[in-house]
């Protein structure tokens, strides 16, 4: 394991401050399109606050290994864009009216625009994908694409329903860690880093990906709806059971998994309210279990890092678990 | 110009026959996806009995130029795979109810679930065309779905609105032309053609798609509903003028432009008969107007072939334009 001291947050933004600011630059390029509805749609996403924690990864990857061309900050803004054309249809299946504490893009210029939106804005990230003449680059985003994909029509499947530990972890594999492993290898693979030093970081990605999205789903359970940006409880609201309903399920009285099964088949608090559904969780510890595992990954993503050498960027990838188990929203 | 002779149907079938069930297998193949739901969509919509006419054309001009590898059929199927996905894309936009005489996908599985089918079909094609190892196959495959779906998203902002006769042929040239464009130039790339012949091919497969989609225009104007397999004139119904219709607008009295601008703004015949608007393109000569002008591409797709060595194939690629224009379905 390193010896290296964690980066403060400080740092970590005065490291990647340039970087960031070229791929926003990039990102806006790479969506100008000849119809103005695209770079409508994608400008208004790009502006909408994200945390830009995919090129963040991609970026601290390459400069770990000794990354100095432009190809990072290109991939940067195809992640992004990748990462944003999935936003784009998700919130056509999701029907979301807000995303982020705006009106959805659905909800502001209609399905079909989205559906076509969506498509130009994964074309657009593969097309400039290709400018790196890599087919390994090409490989993972297509790999990636086709698991994030399935993984949405898996959760539609099980929506409604109870599922256990194992299918949660797989629909948050592809949901959101599949696409931190592959900006972390992504990283690797610009750098040509052997095959050994690209799992590891693909390691670091994926059990980074899984403590943020655990993270997330505890938020939209516990969290203020002026902090959040959203509804509350909008996964139980749409019939998603995450990790801490899934132990309270597996540990709670008959009246308490029924309480739960009623919310999960209603899509709605009518019947059984939000403090109802959190007084049991509370009850048998569940919240707190969901954050410790969320913990544990973050811990073992800090230790996928053991072989890689000392750098700046290095000390920002050992900050990165922690800001991601911390955060309020 | 050749001097060979025009193949017959039957020879034409003949030479394709093997290859083209050999696509069958390998898009059966390239369908089946771990999410059952794809594969259901998948092999439903190429069930119902497409003319192949993409896959068709690239072997066609893969063999025309002594093609004898597998590439062939793997990229015949990714070019039907390509199509696909943009119909169930484009049944989610059009809100179609059929698609080819049979319920549309959106209509059987609702729109959500064919977002991500259609998202999955484009990432599984690029998957498989990734195998040819060969930049040139992708950067022609990924700028071709580009154009493709802007040129949707153009549409969706025409619809209602009349257009000119060069917006007409950048619309359909977009959602037709282009793909048999690259099925013939895909068919140069994997037989490392130079760049003359490349674009000659490419250039015969322009022309036949525009010649292709002019006639499916005429046809849903003036073709029997049970021989089309879909309500006619739905273009009208759906407010897109096509080239007759165009015609007819540039070249008719007040009242009949009128007649014209009203089906399209109602998008229905409650107010205007369809009967009324074919007896104002048989006044004006628009329906024979529209097939000269496919006649004339199709001829120009011929003449695009005259350096192409003499085959069978090359005889075969003669007797396409025929039968494109002389179709009635």
């Amino acid at each position: 394991m390193s010896t290296l001291s964690i980066a403060t947050a400080a740092e970590v933004i005065d490291l990647l401050r340039d970087d960031l600011a070229a791929i926003e630059l990039e990102f806006a390029q790479q969506s100008d399109s000849p119809v103005a509805v695209i770079t409508d749609i994608a400008q208004y996403l790009m502006a909408g606050g994200g945390k830009r924690i995919r090129p963040l990864l991609l970026l601290l990857s390459a400069k770990a290994l000794g990354c100095t061309t432009h190809s990072r900050i290109r991939l940067g803004a195809v992640v992004e864009m990748l990462h944003t054309a999935t936003l784009v249809h998700d919130d056509i299946i999701d029907e979301a009216d807000t995303r982020r504490g705006r009106p959805s893009s659905n909800t502001t210029w209609g399905n079909s625009k989205c559906v076509l939106a969506g498509d130009w804005l994964y074309m657009q990230s593969f097309h400039h994908a290709l400018e790196e003449r890599s087919f390994k680059v090409l490989d993972l985003l297509i790999s990636l694409t086709q698991q994030m994909v399935e993984g949405e029509l898996l959760q539609m499947e099980k929506l409604g329903h109870l599922i256990n530990e194992e299918e949660y972890f797989d629909l948050i594999y592809r949901k959101t860690a599949c696409l931190f492993r592959v900006s972390m290898q992504l990283g690797a693979a610009i750098t040509h880093a052997d095959d050994e030093m690209e799992s590891n970081l693909g390691e670091y990605g994926r059990n980074l990906g899984l403590a943020f999205q655990i993270v997330d789903d505890v938020l939209d359970l516990t969290a203020a709806e002026d902090v959040l940006g959203k509804p509350v409880a909008s996964d139980l609201r749409e019939g998603k059971a995450t990790l801490a309903v899934i132990h309270a399920l597996e540990r709670g009285t008959g009246a308490d998994r029924e309480a739960i099964r009623t919310v999960l088949a209603d899509r709605s608090f009518t019947r059984v309210s939000h403090a109802q559904i959190l007084e049991i969780l509370h009850r048998h510890g569940s919240l707190a279990y969901a954050m410790d595992t969320a913990c544990a990954y973050a811990e073992a993503a800090r230790l996928s890092l053991s072989a890689l050498p000392d750098s700046d960027a290095k000390r920002a990838l050992l900050w990165v678990p922690g800001f991601v188990t911390t955060r309020d929203r």
